[in-house]
């Protein structure tokens, strides 16, 4: 179908007129943005989004982690409620649209509902969470891991890069680690979890569909691999007489391309994105090298297995070239699946509006990741320009971005409505 | 043999004397010398040598490249000069004997002769060069490309870390550039070159011989490669829609590594060294890589093979992968041979002395690799420890010193009494 075709309920100019509003807070350029958690920016960011859920017709706060957040009534206040949300924090040099397509996209959903006299069953909550990014205090999902009492200990002790702790970060901004426990939700008072982001990745433009139905976030493997040689001048170490890491470390990433791309129809992903060579001098053999190793898969059974091959292989590559090497662990999460009730909710209402809406596995983790610890979850991908996210250049248009947040508004209500009065009812 | 077998005829006491006392100069730690081309350090370590070609029986002076030279007169002295020398500056994180042992090996030949009564045919010239590491200005070789009109247009212009340039470094130290002529040499003035130096390779210890003889300076080819792909988040991008720079870059390091090593009896080396990769995070895929290639030989016509199927090898990759590619020639030099009457000189009395001296190349240049463009040459190289250098782990025994300077003292009185009136006259 054509993306104009479907004439959507929720209000397109006012979700692209906020969307272009809060991309100037912080805004480098015509279309970056730096809104780094509970800077200035960050602060600016969230009192204009309370804002917009108080005119959406929610009851809003700010709580102790950072997070914002509104909540429209239900018929049955005590019963567990539907969450929606992301984030208005951003990277360094960020986009537009990370995040702030969730969270503007879930407070145009209730302020529809609002609109259109729908008063849902059980109350909906939109949060906006605090440092989903990381990049401040290189440990993200702060705000959902903080309501959902998931913080690790010695957290409010990171610093930034100005050697200010997250603590004094967060009391700046008017939060109060002492009353943590007052923003914090048990488990069972939630019901469901909604999403909309930003696909992030390739696949929705490679399809041509506007909308993607997320399967679950893969399981991510984090390696750091340091490989040890012998340093030596360029020109005078004869070839076979050399431990070369670099060339080691050059096998390793070719192999591990390898091992990841033969199945076609695999999930698997596997990325080398940083290295760094000791001592990094043109005419000196590389002594060390060290590089990250990012394995992804919706199916934990083959990244093992995936993993399992590297391992050797970067053993028999060792051997090889007479190096030493360490590989440590640095993030292991298994593979969180969306609820098949939330999806096919989403599927019949995407059918509905016309869209034949993909299924894709999101690489990326979400504060959607977070949550699926504690409710069912699901999540609705927008398609994105070439992939491109975390940077200026990251683009959706509104059309697309309004059918994703029509989508949204649309199985919201159906949850709100149908109803579930303790979690699971409509599975 | 044993190297203790030998009674040397130059004093090994004195040179070790030598050897720690400049050492003192600009040390680092136990071991290490930081003394860059004219600053402070160099200027003491020249007066110290200065003072010690006068020792020698040497007239000595400091020129206008910060070079510092002594000549003892021969009985013809409008001859051709035997010239001998090396240079005392060091790198920043630099050993005691890289260069040191070549000036202070040439003063002890020197001395050796006067002590002995040994009257040379033609003067003999001992220089310590100024700046052959270039790290200060990032150009080396400042004082022999000096003394023979060698300098590239802007040179006084470069500027070290602290903005210094090396004009107002050279004038600092006491040099005139506007009176650089009187410190050139013309070609015909010197008949010979001789240089001693410690191997910076692991050649000689892996044949357990203190001392070699240099067949050529291998030639250089120094490019850069930089590879784009296309960033994207590294669990979002499936496999075969990515276009990973790194990837390409890793299989080219892998290739290089193929295409040099597999001929047994080949010298060539290839390296690559530095890589720099853009945006350098951990879950997002390389966009740029750019990673510099050294590829070096004693055999041009082996090494521009080894270029064109680095060339090729790069284009199939950077196809296979969707990168585009640019290709950038920092240098390029020939190999320089060693004169071969001079070398024979170097292989009778090496014999004479008991020595089974091996054939090397040089892969690093050296002063003596300017000296070649106008005059005969040749190199003796000292056994040094595992083949480490630029680095205060080096370390050559006094005993390898001991033979290798006897060795240059040795070949030095037979050019010099054996004499050339003109250049080649040894023949």
């Amino acid at each position: 179908m054509s993306t104009t075709e479907y004439q959507v309920a929720i209000n397109r100019s006012r979700i692209e007129k906020r969307i272009t509003e809060l991309g100037q807070i912080g805004r480098i350029g015509d279309t970056g943005v730096c809104r780094l958690a509970l800077s200035q920016e960050y602060r600016q960011g969230v009192e204009l989004v309370k804002a917009w859920m108080e005119e959406a017709g929610m009851v809003s706060r700010i709580d102790h982690f950072g997070n914002v957040i509104g909540r429209l009534e239900g018929k049955n206040p005590h019963a567990p409620i539907l969450m929606m949300g992301s984030h208005i924090d951003s990277q360094p040099y960020g986009g537009r649209f990370d995040g702030v397509v969730g969270v503007l996209g879930a407070i145009e959903a209730v302020q529809t509902m609002k609109e259109n006299g729908i008063v849902p069953e059980v109350p909906i909550e939109v949060a906006a969470f605090c440092d989903e990014e990381g990049c401040r205090f290189n440990n993200g999902f702060f705000g959902s891991r903080g309501i959902l009492g998931r913080l690790e200990p010695g957290e409010l002790d990171r610093t930034d890069k100005n050697g200010i702790t997250r603590r004094q970060a967060l009391i700046e901004f008017g939060g109060d680690p002492a009353k943590f426990a007052e923003s914090e939700y048990a488990a069972e008072n939630i019901g469901a979890y909604l999403e909309l982001h930003i696909e992030q990745g390739p696949v929705l433009e490679s399809l041509d569909r506007p909308v993607g139905i997320v399967t679950g976030i893969a399981g991510l493997l984090w390696l750091t691999v340091e490989m040890t040689g012998t340093a030596g001048h360029a020109g005078s170490v004869p070839m076979p007489l050399r431990k070369d890491a670099l060339v080691g470390a050059a096998k390793v990433i070719a192999a591990l391309n390898d091992i990841v791309k033969p199945s076609p129809d695999s999930k698997a992903v596997g990325t080398v994105g940083n290295i760094q060579v000791f001592p990094d001098s043109r005419n000196i053999i590389p002594e060390k090298v060290k590089f990250t190793i990012d394995l992804r898969d919706i199916d934990q059974g083959k990244r093992d297995e995936n993993e399992k091959r590297l391992r050797e292989k970067i053993e028999a590559i060792a051997q090889e070239h007479g190096l030493t090497y360490s590989i440590t662990e640095d993030n292991n999460s298994e593979p969180r699946y969306c609820a098949e009730w939330i999806k096919s909710i989403i599927n019949e209402e995407g059918e509905r509006m016309g869209l034949d809406c993909p299924e894709l596995m999101s690489g990326p983790a979400h504060d959607a990741l977070i949550m699926s610890y504690v409710t069912d979850y699901a999540m609705i991908f927008v398609r994105c320009k070439e992939g491109i996210s975390h940077n200026p250049k990251e683009f959706s248009s509104i059309e697309d971005i309004s059918l994703g947040t029509e989508l949204l508004y649309r199985t919201a209500v159906r949850i709100a409505t149908e109803a579930f009065t303790k979690r699971g009812d409509l599975r």
